[in-house]
């Protein structure tokens, strides 16, 4: 099969790999209905994670299960599911909590940019649309794969809800999926920081009440002055940089929440700081698989319509240019048909 | 009056102050019943908080009201009261969310080892006791003032309680008070770190029912050893160093949460660790007046005796040996009588 595979900084091709099989009784494999490129999949792109290997990319994926292992019970080949970038049992104790992206068998998905992929725990990984879905629904439900399930984590960390003054920092597709899950928790007032107009407008559609083009401190002194001078109940910090992180903190009024989803490449956070801002920190790898049921029944039901972050579609075959528009901002979110 | 004064790191007398009086019309005058010497007093001592000028130490007081001003209206002279380290309104939206300590008006105390003390924002600072108090009940109120009201504090925080697993990092007085509180909160287990044995007895006194005296990695090789490898569920930091807050990190299960109120000077979070530990933070300068109503009935109607940290009780006029014996743990906790 042609899958996409990264072999060093900004050095991704489509070239040919073989199928993957069953290789422990739990898995399934899958025939990918599509997938797409990850805001996280710019950190080795851009150098910044190190790759000590060439690596097959991708870890999001919706797809109809093809074949399972002989102790898959619940995954039937024929379904059509939603995994995301972490397999996990879904019944240690860490996942019954609801924290199933630290699942103690988790195994870290990768190689998912590809027409075919091996998900390991199956019957705790996938979970099944309540049918085939219709081709339109399909980008949806990739989103739910990470992005949303990553934005909507994001906002029950920070603890978006009625009432609540919500910042969502980060206009990428996590953040502005943010914003559309602080508005279905019900949040009052939910302010974007963007300064890109085709961002903000998909912000105001998801339901953001107000755009701060402002960063950093002056950032932080909008958000103030929006909020009577104690800063926002909930921040959704969605970019993972020193700066967006010490925004969080300062764009929070004391005893506030912030939700961190950016992964924290670089980023120490100075203690006296975080100690007198008397935020709530929460956050890490979404475990997307907690919100996955519910996010399926809103998507099937049309409640709710991720797609809207993809905002460039390609063929597999064109994952090169799919890596460089996003990394050149020109696109949101790439999606990538197999 | 006779007040104690700190002018240099280790530099502590005891010398003759002007008596406080009413200068703002919410402000009360109390006559302090007891005083002591906070772990936080230890920092400028040791040079680690810088002091720009003599300070007037103290911020742990109980008392007898002698005087208010003309705007208050619930506190009255003659009654027993019991403040905290931070005057606050306790009206402002900050202080009803439950974070009197980052009041919008709050007035940072200091000067309560002396006789006399000026308490601003007297109705929003003080509760008083249902009546005066017996003299052995002293003690146990001037723990609610600071210790007692920020290991209740750091307990809540990392959301103690039935069926969880709580480990606490720090055996000074609130350490061992955030034993006392997790217990009184429901905890199943309580794991106290600690390699001091007398501290060790306090702390199985206070409901603790492990004690580990590993500290730094082997500390928290210890948590997980008795946590069927995912750490603890609730975890109490009360020491303040880089070591401490990583020591907390590593022992907190994925979903977990951290209560801490060790002063965090010199500490910087590593964003990759924090992120991947996916635990909650929270913590900060204790919010004691949050606590004060329940914890001052709980000592009146003797269900908790907080008062056994302190084991050294010197005149006031021999505060420089308290701050000597506290420095090196001679004592965990110096009471002063005025």
């Amino acid at each position: 099969m042609l899958a996409a595979v990264m072999s060093a900084p900004g050095e991704v091709h489509v070239e040919d790999r073989p199928d993957p099989h069953i290789i422990e009784p739990t898995d399934a494999i899958i025939r990918l209905s599509a997938t797409c490129v990850c805001g996280s999949d710019l950190w080795p792109y851009r150098g910044v994670e190190k790759l000590d290997e060439p690596r097959p990319m991708g870890h999001e994926y919706v797809g109809i299960v093809e074949e399972v292992g002989a102790e898959v019970t619940t995954i039937r080949p024929g379904q059509f599911v939603v995994g995301s970038f972490f397999a996990s049992d879904n019944t240690c104790e860490i996942c019954r909590s609801g924290y199933q992206s630290s699942c103690v068998h988790r195994v870290n998905m990768t190689g998912a940019q590809a027409p075919y992929l091996r998900v390991p725990l199956a019957d705790g990984t996938l979970v099944a649309t309540p049918g085939i879905p219709p081709d339109d629904l399909v980008p949806s439900f990739l989103a739910a794969s990470d992005v949303l399930g990553t934005g909507w984590f994001a906002a029950v960390a920070a603890e978006a809800g009625p009432g609540k003054t919500v910042a969502v920092i980060g206009d990428g597709a996590v953040g502005l999926l943010g914003v559309l899950a602080a508005r279905r928790l019900g949040a009052e007032r939910i302010i974007a920081m963007s300064r890109h107009e085709p961002r903000q407008e998909l912000a105001l559609t998801y339901g953001a009440t107000d755009i701060v083009t402002e960063r950093g401190d002056e950032g932080v002194a909008r958000i103030k002055a929006l909020t009577n001078g104690l800063g926002a109940h909930s921040v959704i910090e969605a970019v993972g940089t020193q700066q967006s992180m010490m925004q969080a903190i300062g764009s929070t009024r004391p005893g506030g929440h912030i939700g961190y989803v950016g992964v924290a490449y670089d980023v120490q956070l100075p203690g006296l700081p975080l100690f007198f801002s008397h935020v709530h920190l929460h956050g890490g790898p979404a475990p997307v698989r907690r919100f996955l049921p519910e996010l399926i029944q809103l998507i099937w039901d049309r409640q709710i319509d991720p797609s809207k972050v993809f905002d460039l579609r390609l063929p597999l075959t064109e994952a090169p240019e799919a890596y460089r528009a996003m990394d050149e901002r020109r696109a949101i979110k790439a999606l990538l048909m197999p």
